[in-house]
């Protein structure tokens, strides 16, 4: 056999390393076929002029790993048991590997893939009116790192999972106390699990209560990514209208069950700023929602999502502090208040549902960095959070009204603005003779980067529930009628951004 | 109507906000009941001494909020829409609640909650031999504390979430780079999906491959953690016998297909380290695996978990690098080798998967902090990562010795060491007189914790694959045969406290 092996014993890998290395490439290439006899230690020691050890030491690991076999009274042999096509497979490249075993996905696979057969990235602009994060230019950058500093040292717990599965307990303590205050939520911290934001949240709700077939009822126009969640895990989707105070319980329609209609198991709702339209669920809307569930055996998800940022007139209490049947599931998240990339929300659920949802959590990922639980804790316990909802909440207003009037002045009564009394963005209906896509085009090629508030709307050729002209009872050629509504985000945008952006999307859809 | 309203024009609160938070309360527990006509603004300004436009503002504020309702030409009321039954909730205590809401669980909830049935924080011992974590106080803190800070400052695009929703792409880069390097794992970053450890990784492979009833063969004795998600998700578990070169692949039966069961979709193994019985899926195994995954259209989870830890020979590569039919899914974690609240993890799937997973993680819950991708991306790119590796490397191997060398010391032939040539666990037999739980409960009576292997096997009836004795076919008295094995982590105590640990389980099992 004649193998060409280079061995450099000034080389740091020691020469054993090296024998070993060079034999196992010639057995994966298959320059050395299985069942090939291999040179006994000796004669190999020889010829390469190396110590019999250091062949020895080779042969072993090649022998305990199964390239090599030993048979007794005859010699060394490549092992025969290697299957001749797999063997030259650590050369091939990817591009000549071999048509892929076909995969069939599951049901909830293909959900998904459905579900969110449109995401993509956001197409980049100048000036983007995104809606649905936080100004990054604001946060407290030097507090934060400070805290990062603080905590991340030895003999901290950092390093290691909280000991709760449901999270760090003092940051559990931290937010029942913020949302006792801020939303008049009651809950105890053991009725609360640490998530990674809202989406995490909606998905272990999904997880621990929805079969397919069960039917959610959801806000219509409402948040797409709750949508999706719900679509991705089989949920039938029954759409109630909303209007300039939020969900209109009426139309909950239990009572009827028309066609054997499986009962309504879950109401989705985003009481503090409705998404998209931005309204307000009304104190009597809430109290009639919760007799409803009650009536009905129902749950409710609570997304209280922007409930910090109101402008003029207190907050509503949360739904979960109004609720006397345990029949409301809360979520909150501080991505939207903190940054993205936090990653830390929160769900509040009723007692007798607390050891179902912490399993599945721990199923799901186990638990969240603890470095940065421990730095949110400090960042709540010691009033920072309340401070620079504070702070952000006076530079938002602002930003609204420059918005606002931005888009009266260029507009005029060609637009209407919706839910401008809370949160980060509002929702604009334009009437111009232009359709939406024009629109978008025109205002994305002068830089200006628009959302449109269709993906909202679960039957898209509808997407006008806040005005009654949109109700195809009273307006039998509604299917002819298009109205443009968008969502404006301003959060990111400071007050010079909005006019110039305001202005510049005036002139290019030529007004 | 006589309402004791207490105004206080010293208090920061403006004096309207002090009136509509004394009205929504007088309101909210019945003092003001439904349909209660209030006093006018003028007459109301005029008995508490203050402006009217400060009554004004607190009745139009209440208005928009459904307290209140205005009849034109007869004056103001709380709502009448208000049900009684619920207008005092918020001054309810938690404890008064009526019975909540039943709440039943969907089939995967119920599965979830059965095989987490008896999840439970582990009890404390003064030494104990735990498995799965790294040693925490050899993690390079400051290193790591001055990597946070650099990437945590202004300027940086860490509070936001990564451009490409599979993760940070530098990341992805390094982790490509590392795994060709160390594990031969082949595979271009695209491929890559970040996740919060093992955990998530096997969640979103059931999510997107498994449907209620398809079959996974897995490892018995095999890890339970992942065992528990696959029946969450409804799979048909097929064990599989493993011995000292792990899976032993020709009991892969879907050739037979007796009863009509389904074909096997996916195979689960932990090739580098067999969890728990640390033997290591020698070459052929790997290549006969990979032939009958090819032959049958079914795809392997290669979970390679312990990679970095081997001791002595050279790591066999992965499956990954030697498979040619793009049929095996890579799954490794930086938890067991960093530290386990660092949550990153990460799927290596083939090309034409790329786009599921990517959603699947998207939905799941969006992105990891962005912050820990960037720092960790430094620690890889710079070299920290295999330095680190190396050093704890020499540190494990001799604290593996110390445990074997006690164990044989003071156990002498009644012990029998398996799986000791990689990862940070041993699987140690022990044949004395007594059975499992006494020697559980006297081992902790002298504060040493031990763990069982027997949840690791499917059925726990016959917990000793590795021994043929164990074989019901040639061992029919095996149900009253009684063998006890333990996993011994030794990854977090020093040499002392393993020779300590040892001499003292010793004594308290009176040997």
């Amino acid at each position: 056999m004649d193998l060409p092996i280079a061995l450099d014993s000034h080389l740091s890998q020691p020469l054993h390393t090296q024998l070993y290395e060079a034999l196992r490439q010639a057995i994966l290439t298959g320059r050395l076929p299985p069942s090939q006899r291999i040179p006994s230690t000796r004669s190999l020691a020889q010829s390469l002029g190396i110590s019999r050890t250091t062949v020895t030491q080779s042969y072993e690991q090649l022998l305990s790993e199964g390239y090599l076999q030993a048979i007794v009274g005859s010699g060394t042999y490549v092992c025969a048991q290697l299957p001749d096509d797999l063997l030259c497979s650590t050369q091939v490249e990817l591009n000549t590997k071999q048509d892929p075993v076909p995969v069939k996905l599951s049901q909830q696979g293909t959900r998904l893939t459905k579900a969110l057969s449109s995401l993509s990235s956001e197409p980049k602009s100048v000036i983007s009116f995104r809606y649905g994060r936080p100004a990054l230019k604001d946060f407290p950058i030097d507090l934060w790192r400070r805290l990062l500093s603080r905590y991340c040292t030895a003999g901290s717990d950092w390093l290691d999972y909280a000991s709760d599965f449901r999270g760090y307990f003092p940051l559990r303590e931290a937010i029942a106390r913020y949302v006792a205050r801020a939303r008049a939520v009651q809950c105890d911290p053991e009725q609360i699990i640490i998530t990674n934001g809202t989406q995490q949240a909606l998905d272990i709700v999904m997880r621990l209560l929805i079969d397919p077939g069960d039917a959610i009822a959801i806000e219509d126009p409402g948040y797409l990514s709750a949508r999706r969640v719900f679509l991705s895990y089989g949920a039938d989707l029954r759409p109630i209208p909303v209007d300039e105070s939020g969900l209109r319980v009426e139309f909950l329609c239990n009572g009827k069950n028309k066609n054997g209609e499986k009962k309504i198991r879950l109401v989705y709702v985003t009481p503090s700023h409705q998404f998209p339209t931005g309204s307000t669920l009304s104190l009597p809307r809430r109290l009639e929602l919760l007799a409803w569930a009650q009536q009905n055996n129902a749950l409710i998800l609570e997304d209280d999502y922007d409930s910090e940022y109101r402008y003029g007139d207190r907050p509503i209490p949360a739904l979960q502090g109004l609720d006397r049947n345990h029949a409301v599931i809360y979520i909150s998240t501080f991505s939207k208040v903190l940054f993205p990339s936090l990653r830390i929300g929160y769900l509040v659920v009723p007692s007798h549902l607390v050891v179902p949802f912490t399993q599945a959590k721990w199923l799901s990922d186990r638990q969240l960095p603890t470095l940065e639980q421990q730095v949110l804790t400090e960042f709540i316990a010691d009033g920072h959070l309340e401070c620079h909802i504070r702070k952000m909440r006076s530079r938002y207003d602002q930003r609204r009204q420059v918005l606002v009037q931005a888009l009266k002045t260029h507009f005029g009564d060609r637009v209407r603005v919706l839910g401008e009394k809370a949160g980060l963005h509002i929702m604009v209906r334009i009437n111009i003779d232009l359709d939406e896509e024009e629109i978008i085009r025109r205002a994305a090629n002068d830089g200006i980067g628009l959302m449109s508030a269709r993906p909202c709307y679960l039957n898209s050729s509808c997407n006008s529930s806040l005005d009654s002209s949109c109700n195809p009872e009273t307006n039998p050629d509604l299917m002819a009628k298009r109205s443009c509504e968008f969502v404006f985000g301003y959060s990111e945008l400071d007050e010079l951004q909005i006019q110039v952006g305001i202005n510049r999307l005036a002139k290019a859809l030529e007004l």
